[in-house]
């Protein structure tokens, strides 16, 4: 299937780290007037403030706030370490619900030389461990695949059969899967994959950005979308095939356009929304 | 089943790249001094070179010539360039005889923006159109599957189960598969994957080295084995079970070690060899 013509922002989300120079006030700001119409909050956003005042401000701009990012980091080498993993959880969680965000993103962790099967397992029993405040607070979990070069200490779950599975284990209309094309593009079973969440109704996130051709850092040398290798526009097909009708949410780490003027860098971003998403 | 434990260097390889600093002359010396078995051989370690006479010299040092790093890049995006790679490799292939290399390493390909999967359609048919040449040379062709990280114009093949399913849909026994544990070891499936190429007889190499934590350079930045995260005489054993007992190949680039005494760094080498794959 191919993916439906964009032909406003009406689905556009932002996640406030794209937009890393700008304050949570500011990024409302300009995200609401150049029309983008959700924003998917990063907790270093919330810093020093009350979420619940934050999500009244993003609501009063008129965005939709789309998630919070970021739970997890599950795995740890002991048990207090795993227990405190949890707390934080619940924390996040209760945050989401102030904030008014529907769900909650899990970056899921790994520890070095620990073995990823049992860095996996430790995530697995950390999102049981926080379903029924999740549950109760209304708050949907999402866990994100990250791409195989985190697997050292960031995640444990590198792909999105690897999701799914544990998605299915859990077994709770409120745990699902968030797909990033920057973690995945690679994956030569991706598209059965996304297939596979839409079967199971567990589809909670889409994340848009590309691959820089060369890539020169690990984590922030991410680009826009058109801009580097990833084919945005058939994944979003296969996306939207499922079902999907959420937000494409644009998250672009990259220490290249935090340098540049952040209201020029937003219109790049919604010309390329527009063009090659 | 556990890795067989390492006594001594009669199955340690090392590939010229890792000492990088040394001429192919001076790295058969100080290898051969130090005990180390085998060597791999790469292309930039011939330039200007006669491979007959490389060979020749490898083995009066006492070392066997393990393989030859490296043929590929089969994709293009136009036909003039995909025949341009299978004449190269047609050469690669006469170079490895010469050298007395029963392997040639492949590292796949891939072009930005040509989408996965003709890129890996590519790769299998250069590989099919360069097998005559190998099997009348006695030369073997070995898939490298790449780590995901290098998807975009290194290798459209990242998985060994994509590389396996290659090397069955081909059906030589002249092609097979090459493991190497900086590019495979996240993978949930790779034990499995690896038993796979135990069925088919078609495991041709095993390259160990580990992931630095954390990683600063896409490229450049392996480590030692023991250094990092990656779990080498867990995956060693995994090989080991399928019957292979070729050489452990060490295969390290890396900025920071070029940057050293080569002849410390080999002995780091054997030590980490020993201690820890």
């Amino acid at each position: 299937m191919t993916a439906s013509p964009i032909q406003d922002e009406s689905r556009l989300c932002v996640h406030s780290i794209t937009t890393k120079p700008w304050t949570i006030e500011e990024a409302a700001k300009y995200y609401a007037r150049e029309g983008v119409a959700g924003i998917t909050v990063w907790q270093n956003a919330l810093e020093g403030r009350d979420p619940k005042i934050v999500g009244r401000m993003l609501r009063e701009e008129g965005l939709t706030v789309v998630s919070l990012c970021r739970g997890g980091f599950f795995p740890a080498s002991d048990a207090k370490g795993r227990q405190k993993a949890i707390d934080d959880n619940r924390r996040i969680v209760e945050q989401a619900a102030a904030l008014g965000a529907p769900l909650v993103v899990l970056v899921c962790g790994a520890v070095p030389k620990q073995p990823l099967s049992v860095s996996r397992q430790q995530i697995q029993d950390g999102i049981e461990a926080i379903r029924p405040e999740a549950e109760a607070a209304g708050v949907k979990l999402g866990i994100e695949p990250l791409h195989p070069m985190y697997a050292d200490f960031r995640s444990a779950v590198n792909t999105l059969g690897q999701a799914n599975t544990m998605a299915e284990q859990i077994g709770s209309p409120s745990v699902g899967v968030v797909v990033d094309v920057y973690h995945l593009w690679w994956d030569p079973d991706l598209e059965s994959e996304i297939e596979r969440c839409g079967w199971n109704r567990h589809l909670f996130a889409f994340h848009i950005c590309d691959w820089r051709v060369p890539t020169e850092d690990l984590l922030t040398d991410r680009e826009l979308m058109g801009q580097g290798c990833i084919n945005v526009p058939e994944i979003r097909g296969w996306v939207e095939s499922t079902g999907f009708n959420g937000f494409n949410e644009v998250e672009i780490f990259s220490t290249r356009y935090w340098g540049e003027d952040q209201l020029e860098f937003l219109r790049k971003i919604k010309r390329a929304y527009r063009s090659a998403s």
